[in-house]
């Protein structure tokens, strides 16, 4: 970091007079513009926190005093102080340094997040600890945002906060928004509270009723003042939402100002028991077009730090249209002609690209906030009423509502279409946000059908599909994020068959199942091999379940070696499915499945990690040749899709 | 039903005259007690919510008007009433009702309900559709304790309908607890609610300020009757927690004066908006015992319903101690010697025997309330600070934290000991509470051990052991519910190997390899078999993760048929991890796996299901000839543990 304040560590910070903090911040923002205008990143979270991080670290005693981050991506700021800001070029890249907070990272990141609203239970997890081990000396900071107060986790630990009371606080970042707009009745219940609105109300109300006393004396005045005060310090607190869960609260404060945030920091250190303290920020803040924009500019590709203007992302030259693309298209289409249909969202509308529908059909498309849980059974409610929700998921966070899609929509049967977003490696996110799991934690539930399509025309067609299933279950099409091929097709709709998959090429001996668009590393390494000579079966499988089992005894019975490709752990996934299916029928073959390996996938771009973790197009090339070293004739291509020399998705 | 008023059906209730409403409610009530006294089952919440159910079905329109019970165990009145009492003697039984609502069972039952805190999301889904079908003429209503309002998606559910403002109401049934005794600040801010503490104080406060003016006239008197309403309408109503959420609050009332709920009811009929009245009932209403002992009498056996004595349970001679017991009673015996151990509970204290910990070492026991999200990333905060917690939960509501055990433990390698309780078939529950999914859902995560003793020795051990856990994360130890056998062994304590099996039996050519308590089976079938001259090799695999590599090259070097029993599903399960293993080391065998079939598995004894389900003793002895028709010879027993002709857990 350059600048005049060149600050390695919080003591260092500490170390400053507080007129200079001021400036500071503005160093701050300024590299951070700098970083992500030419990196691209999380973006409007970090801005809004400057003041609040430097005023955190400037107060408390980090990191003896325990500091979590909700949601790590606002942590920018509190990586630049603690250490990280020389590798900070290498932020979310492969080798590099996290977006998140990472306990492994740096002893200043008291717990990793990544996901949403887990700030509260950890930070009480260590304020227990604390307590139990009869140590008084050090603090308990969460700073979480009001977007994530709106998910269950966070109320779960707000009602064990106020019943164990312990000394910590929470620091409400209040910037009125998740990722998209806020929604939810906790928020307006905190603009009120930011407003003072209840409270202004009832005041003059108050007043009103004692001027119409003829004795307007100092007994009039004196008397108004003291119920102002008994509403404050009584009832009112008592009633607010979070002093009725047994948590002190204080505020709202402004967020941007750093004098105000320090004084009131160090009064809380000497309050004991469980406090909240709101402090308003403006996402953005300091960037004119994040702060318009908040939504677009959550985070973002490289841009023009001067005009705001985002430099267009590159996808590969082939694949231009991506799988959320046509997910927002095609729903609005189908929903065109399809009166049932409804689309739900926890907080993530932009991401999955539903904003369109959103505006165009807004009594129909519900974002529910940050509230998984909520989303699925809503879903399965609007299910029961005989509606066709679409419930719009990332892989990551359906992990969030997996007992709910067990017990509330796949045990009673109900027809929801799970469209499962960023399934797969994510990329830069890294290990918290891949989408590894989702094959093998729905294969194992009964009553449920799972789809993954190799191409955007495939996506099309399985939503166009979902519309009339008649299983007595869920169906879950499970997609990654990014740019998809297309097949040469006409734009109308293909009715699929649920469980049906397809045979691509035809080959001698060996074959090649795939799920998903890694598919295409598989097309394309078959016409590579096929220059050779050496002519490899290839399979899409479409579905992980049910399986094609007519496809996979005519695959059993024609060849003998087998490779099994899938974007998501290979323990429990579709290989293993397949696996199953030949230990069931009394095949044998030899089966080697590539996927993601039994570790925490880290962080790179997508094709870097389907490098990393062996299931790219060389990867399976590889695999072909180690497992089968016997002749293979060429007899022509018998294949029935174009190679593509490129990722499936990047 | 026996008595003046058999009520087949919510229509025949409804003609009935309001007055005779009391003694019905004593006919069921009575009716209630017989059952459950010479069958058992869930008892005090139903006994709470006689009059409750009564002036529900009498004042709306069921089935038309939609009406979901909250953790379904409260609705065996509402079963009654809506046709089922004369089935009900098959209530929790094979083949017989649910003791919970089921969509399929019966028209009235508008939400399938087993685990806590869905119904408000599924209300608020009918509830949205009928809006968006432009459908005026229903009412949609939700009745739910105060327990199951502690869980987060309960909050979310809250959140949304305060948003959406739908005409919805929800029933808040407030008997001070969920099955122990009621914990969070929510329930006390409950209390609070009730006894109109805070409101009672302002309102004293204000008269006494007002009581100082000299004048005290009409005007005084009248000021304070409007600042009263005031505070009543307005800003007390603002910032009830409820109201703040956007939800019109009524109450409380009380929950078993049938004329007052019916006035109420009838009046909130015509209020549009969400709307929540509070009604606070008493777990047990009617039954003594059941008032006096919530906790105990929550779901109990067969009682003399005069003298309240329970009937001893019923277990099978040779077992008469439980899972539960020496979990309850090590944990004591390992916490006493090592300071570091916490136990962690989300709301089941007395189900998992961690009762007499709780009350000796009540700052070393949490019970978290119906929160299984913050119990788990609760524990991860504690774990990061250096204790070590062992966190005790349900097969089947782990389902409901799989994000917190992935992303906070797993994930960030933490020291977490699960104890995953019910786990396996649990029996009359049926399938909302099956543990079946645990393994196969916890096996593609990575970092991760799992294991499942075969005895209650072996329990006993791998608690011990787990306190030394060094692995780079959690421990899982999944039991059943019920008993379990002993190895005579001496009573100290044995350090195990993480990731070792062990053989049991040497045999030829067969053997099977079992996980857990049904390894009994396998052993029985070892024995059985053995009188006929078979040699059946048997290994207790004892961990699903890490598979025991060197066991499973001695097993598939040694065997051509391997058979593997497991409680839990098939899909994804621990016969699957031997496939994967199979396959990855290129050996080939006959393998068939025994366990839970892609099914959601029915009610019905323990015992019963193994059968049904196919992996009790006969099926493995009917496996083994299937499979093996060869020579078999035998030469001596080679077995290390004496078989017992019994179940392993019933």
């Amino acid at each position: 970091m350059t600048g005049n304040y060149q600050i390695n560590s919080p003591s260092e910070l500490r170390a400053l007079p507080q007129e200079v903090l001021p400036e500071l911040s503005q160093e701050l923002r300024n590299f951070l513009i700098d970083h992500i205008a030419t990196h691209g990143g999380h973006f409007s979270s970090s801005l809004g926190v400057v003041e609040l991080t430097i005023a955190v670290h400037y107060v408390f005693n980090t990191p003896k005093d325990k500091l979590i981050w909700d949601v790590g991506h606002q942590a920018y700021i509190h990586k630049l102080l603690t250490g990280r800001a020389a590798r900070f070029h290498s932020n979310r890249l492969l080798g590099g340094i996290s977006g998140f907070p990472v306990m492994e990272e740096n002893n200043f990141d008291a717990f990793g997040t990544g996901h949403s609203s887990t700030s509260l239970s950890a930070i009480l997890g260590m304020a227990c600890a604390a307590r139990y081990k009869g140590d008084n000396s050090r603090q308990h900071i969460a700073v979480i945002g009001d977007g994530a107060m709106t998910a269950g986790l966070a109320f779960e630990a707000l009602n064990n906060i106020g019943f164990e009371q312990p000394n910590l606080l929470i620091i409400l970042n209040d910037n009125d928004m998740s990722i998209d707009a806020g929604t939810g009745a906790l928020q307006n219940y905190l603009t009120d509270l930011t407003s003072g609105q209840a409270y202004n109300q009832f005041k003059s109300q108050i007043k009103k009723l004692l001027s119409t006393h003829k004795d307007r004396t100092q007994w009039s005045i004196a008397a108004i003042r003291k119920i102002e005060k008994l509403i404050k310090t009584g009832l009112f607190a008592s009633s607010n939402i979070f002093e009725a869960l047994g948590i002190r609260y204080f505020g709202p404060v402004d967020g941007h100002n750093l004098h105000k945030l320090i004084k009131i920091f160090e009064q809380l250190k000497h309050i004991p028991g469980p406090k909240i303290v709101h402090c308003v920020t403006q996402k953005g803040k300091g960037f004119t077009p994040a702060m318009l924009n908040k939504a677009e500019w959550h985070a973002t590709g490289k841009f023009d730090k001067l005009t705001g203007i985002q430099l267009e992302n590159q996808l590969p030259q082939l694949y231009k249209e991506t799988f959320q693309q046509v997910l927002g298209e095609t729903l609005i289409q189908l929903a065109q002609h399809n009166s049932r249909i409804i689309a739900i969202s926890p907080a993530m509308l932009s991401g999955s690209r539903l904003t369109a529908m959103k505006q165009q059909m807004p009594n129909r498309v519900f974002d529910v906030g940050i509230c998984e849980q909520h989303a699925i059974t809503f879903s399965a409610g609007l299910a029961a009423d005989g509606l066709l929700p679409f419930c719009v998921i990332y892989s990551t966070f359906l992990q969030r509502a997996y007992d709910q899609l067990i017990h509330d929509v796949a045990l009673q049967k109900l027809p929801v279409v799970f469209c499962i977003d960023r399934a797969g490696v994510v990329g830069p996110d890294g290990p918290t946000h891949q989408g590894a799991f989702d094959i093998a934690f729905l294969r194992c539930i009964p009553n449920i059908a799972g789809a993954s399509p190799m191409t955007l025309t495939d996506f099309k067609n399985l939503l166009f599909t979902a519309q009339d299933i008649t299983l007595d279950g869920p169906l879950a099409i499970r997609y990654p994020k990014g740019p998809g091929s297309r097949e040469k097709q006409s734009d109308k709709f293909t009715r699929l068959e649920i469980g049906k998959g397809r045979r691509l090429c035809s080959g001698q001996d060996i074959a090649i199942l795939s799920l998903g668009p890694v598919g295409q590393y598989a097309q394309d390494a078959c016409y590579e091999l096929l220059r050779e000579g050496m002519q490899v079966g290839h399979y899409d499988l479409r579905f992980f379940k049910p399986l094609d089992e007519v496809l996979l005894h005519e695959v059993f019975q024609s060849y003998s070696y087998i490779i099994t490709v899938e974007d998501g752990c290979i323990a429990g996934g579709v290989g293993t499915a397949v696996l199953e299916f030949m230990a069931e029928h009394g095949y044998s073959a030899t089966l080697k499945r590539l996927g993601l390996p039994d570790t925490f996938a880290v962080q790179g771009t997508q094709q870097q990690l389907h490098q990393l973790y062996y299931y790219d197009k060389q990867a399976i090339i590889a695999t072909v040749r180690q497992l089968y070293t016997g002749p293979l004739e060429s007899a022509g291509s018998g294949c029935s899709l174009k190679p593509n020399e490129s990722s499936p998705n990047s």
